[in-house]
């Protein structure tokens, strides 16, 4: 038995890229990517990624190259998940939101070779190319136009896309990786606690992340995926992959709107779509309020979904599943298995349970919460919290260039996610904060979501978000955020707010201050951006107890 | 990016054996498993596979050893998927069918330090048993009774099944593989055309085949699957493990029978089976003909589906699915992908496309015919034979101690499964033959199977086998051994089936000779055992053409 080895049959590096060559083959004539009026067939984005692929190897990009993109959800931004990869390079997806700064520091920090950069931030690329340092070799620049934008200037840049594609071979032979654990991705943190960190992923990760969703979240064959998840989050949580797997069709939208969503839902017959609770919050709250035609099935994930969110959205006809992931494990890993059994109890009861991030998906190893100090397992009470740690495929090879930051998340075999949460006797974890979040008030623990999805249980608020206030006798008390609902008769006053969760909460976890403002600060992905307010609150100075 | 390897928290080995601990979780009061009166919950069947690993882990089994099974597709069956690679030990299942030598040989081959044996198997094994040399250490022998078949003797076993699921922890850690390529399953091939060949399989194959058929054949969660394939067959083409990875209900029974197995489906709900062509054939071929109250997913594969038998039993619900596989790749490694369009066309194009093995799965690295001679692949003509090869993390690790048989399989970085088969303009893979059914007449390759389905096509017949018959003037010619369907009025005669093929063939396809039969010999699987009927052949003696 000892003799019997792998060998060169079995031990194939596990891509996926071979999912576009079999899309080419059994989706050929079908649908892949719908774009205002573009429509690209699985065989014609193959071969344009093909193209692609050869045209980046001619101009000198190879194996291990970074090759940046900043770019919406547009049929390039999905072309480029496979053929940056066919031409061995790995895809460095850049958030079309942050400034030229951070972009600078991205690109310098990834030594990225090349950016393709899509028309609407032209001039934000080349202000963040202006900020590199004077002896640092420029990237090549490849401007993506786009009809529905209008003509852009392409001075600075090498050619444009379309044009690399022109200019490509459709025979040309992709480069597969030389081991499963060869680099293919690297996506920077979105950066709401620390600057942006460098997340590096293999061949494998993407390969098992995106099966592993697609099994998870029950996907049939030829689904319609509405890109509203961004794709430069996370890879867009590996779907791009998955879709090509299964033979779906791309829906892509440039900008997020409710009311063109709800027409694009109508018009292609949309079946799945990811989106944070916020992005829900924002559908429901649009003034169209029809049910939808036929159900559409909706991940969400980033923050849990509070009750009122789901119970609107769920009336609506969006059936909807609560995950959990990081960029550093590349998408779900963590999902809210939904039990037969639940569908009886009443709907609070539901939602509280689909609050909850849940248990393992079948492809990841192992997950638990322990306790930081110890690195021991917590009791599975759902109430003593730990930190919650994975280990699996999908976890990253780690941050580019930063052993320390490496040193810190992986230990004792896991790695550490930063989110801190309880296990509850069921098996099914909840998480309830970000450990940065969390607000350590008179030596007491106290999760900032807790406090939220109190507040988020009065009708009157729209959103909210719990940070710590510096405080002169407690060290930090709980300062609450909120806007309110349009349209309110009479609004809240602070102290009402403040005596709501009174009855509510135990004392200690009572905001002391409720700050109304018209909107939260958020990222990109819809995140609710905590720093940013975590440092207003800082700001107000500590709270005084005389 | 050098410095960036995969750790401890990406390398855990990728095993199905978490599925259970997962299931336990998440489907802890689903049924797991149905057989006559009895059914288990998940939370059961997880309890239940610790224990018994515990006791197979205080009498002796260890890491690396090879525990045997010789049963049909009872719970215990299902269990010991799991218990047995629990224990660390590697699980190798026994067709029940084959006779005491054959058993003999395969347990003295694999060296099984314990043999699990089906009450109704018991004399067969203790035969076995008896057959193995005298200096031959014999294996601990447990006995599998079961109620519904009656009080057997316990003399010479160890002990009872049940009576070591009572003794066990139900508290066991589960032993981890130190790698995800370290051997989990010992499979004999059914030894159609040569002795049984032991093929050894790892825990990553097992974790792929098992989550990639998953996605192939889009079984949602929570599905109803009837066990109608042998578990001991290619390890139930790895659904044990898949089930438990979705929470499927598994309904189990002892022998496959028409009626009963229409009375599992409408009474279970049954979603999802497996089965063989001429099993397929045999359900259609039941008194019974009302059709199914709901569509039944089939999966199929052993061989082509002939258009009739297609035809009848799509007529009658079931959704049959086309896929080729082998022992050596443990599970479903080719499908013939549908493509909607395809529901357009006439029944007889739809049976022609559908009898066509396919397109690699998602999870499969390569596929590709080549000529045996060269290596190189045979062009996308829909006609030059070559062999079918795979490479990907299902292929096995080899044959156990066979290393002459492991250098014919594995060459150029493949593994060539033995079958013959063109590969059409459109990328799908058609097999003609098993490479030893290809029958060679004046020097030209003619292919069995399309000589069959020509007769397959011809209403007087039930079942149909071509091979070689030795000829004084070509070398080989066509020899067919024919049953004819039930209640025939006429029954044809030989010159008549003759003269139909010789309509609707070219002249050297045509069967020389023709031979009714009742039945046709078959494997357990229902797969007619071709060298059976080769060696009639033979020993009819050389066609004379004077």
């Amino acid at each position: 038995m000892e003799d019997l080895k792998p060998g060169l049959a079995n031990v194939p590096p596990q891509t996926p890229l071979g999912f576009l060559d079999r899309a080419a083959t059994v989706y050929g004539d079908c649908t892949s990517i719908v774009y205002n009026n573009t429509t690209f067939t699985w065989s014609q984005t193959h071969r344009r990624c093909l193209q692609l692929a050869s045209s980046l190897s001619s101009i000198g990009i190879h194996r291990g190259h970074v090759v940046s993109v900043v770019a919406p959800n547009i049929p390039s931004m999905y072309e480029l998940h496979f053929a940056v990869p066919f031409a061995g390079a790995i895809l460095n997806s850049i958030n079309t939101r942050l400034n030229a700064a951070t972009i600078s520091v991205i690109i310098l920090h990834g030594e990225s070779k090349l950016v393709f950069v899509d028309c609407v931030s032209r001039s934000l690329v080349l202000d963040a190319i202006s900020l590199l340092p004077a002896e640092t070799q420029r990237p090549i620049l490849v401007l993506i136009t786009d009809d529905s934008v209008g003509p852009t200037s392409s001075e600075g840049f090498l050619d444009t896309y379309e044009g690399l594609v022109a200019k490509g071979d459709p025979n040309f032979q992709w480069i597969r990786p030389k081991s499963e654990w060869d680099p293919m991705i690297l996506n920077y943190t979105s950066g709401t606690t620390s600057f942006p960190k460098g997340v590096v992923h293999c061949h494998r990760a993407a390969f098992m992340t995106a099966l592993d969703a697609l099994i998870d979240w029950a996907v049939p064959k030829q689904p319609v995926y509405l890109w509203t998840l961004n794709m430069f989050h996370s890879s867009g949580w590996s779907h791009p992959w998955g879709m090509a797997a299964v033979g779906g069709t791309n829906i892509c939208v440039r900008k997020f709107n409710a009311a063109p969503v709800f027409n694009l839902i109508e018009r292609h017959d949309v079946t799945h779509m990811c989106a944070a609770p916020v992005v829900l919050n924002m559908l429901t709250n649009s003034p169209r309020e029809k049910p939808l035609r036929s159900p559409v099935r909706v991940l969400t994930g980033g923050s849990p979904p509070p009750a009122a969110v789901l119970q609107r959205t769920e009336a609506m006809g969006f059936v909807v599943s609560h995950v959990y992931g990081l960029t550093e494990v590349l998408g779900v890993v963590i999902s809210c298995a939904w039990k037969p059994g639940w569908n009886l109890l009443p709907a609070t009861e539901r939602a509280r349970l689909k609050a909850r991030q849940g248990v393992r998906t079948a492809g990841l190893a192992e997950m638990d919460v322990v306790d930081p100090d110890s690195g021991k397992p917590v009791n599975h009470d759902g109430s003593t919290l730990g930190e919650v740690v994975v280990r699996g495929g999908c976890v990253m090879l780690g941050y580019l260039k930063d052993p320390e930051a490496n040193s810190k998340c992986f230990k004792n075999g896991w790695f550490y996610t930063g989110d801190v949460g309880v296990m509850h006797p069921d098996g099914y974890l909840e998480i309830k904060d970000r450990s940065k979040d969390v607000i350590i008030s008179g030596g007491e623990n106290l999760s900032s979501v807790e406090v939220e999805s109190v507040l988020y249980s009065n009708p009157a608020i729209n959103e909210v978000a719990v940070v710590a206030r510096p405080d002169d006798m407690w060290g930090e008390t709980p300062c609450a955020f909120v806007s309110l609902r349009e349209g309110l008769e009479k609004k809240p006053t602070e102290k009402e707010m403040i005596e709501y969760c009174r009855a509510r909460l135990p004392h200690f976890m009572v905001p002391k201050t409720v700050v109304f403002k018209g909107d939260l600060p958020k990222t990109s992905n819809g995140k609710i951006e905590k720093h940013v307010l975590r440092k207003e609150a800082k700001d107000m100075g500590s709270l005084k107890h005389i």
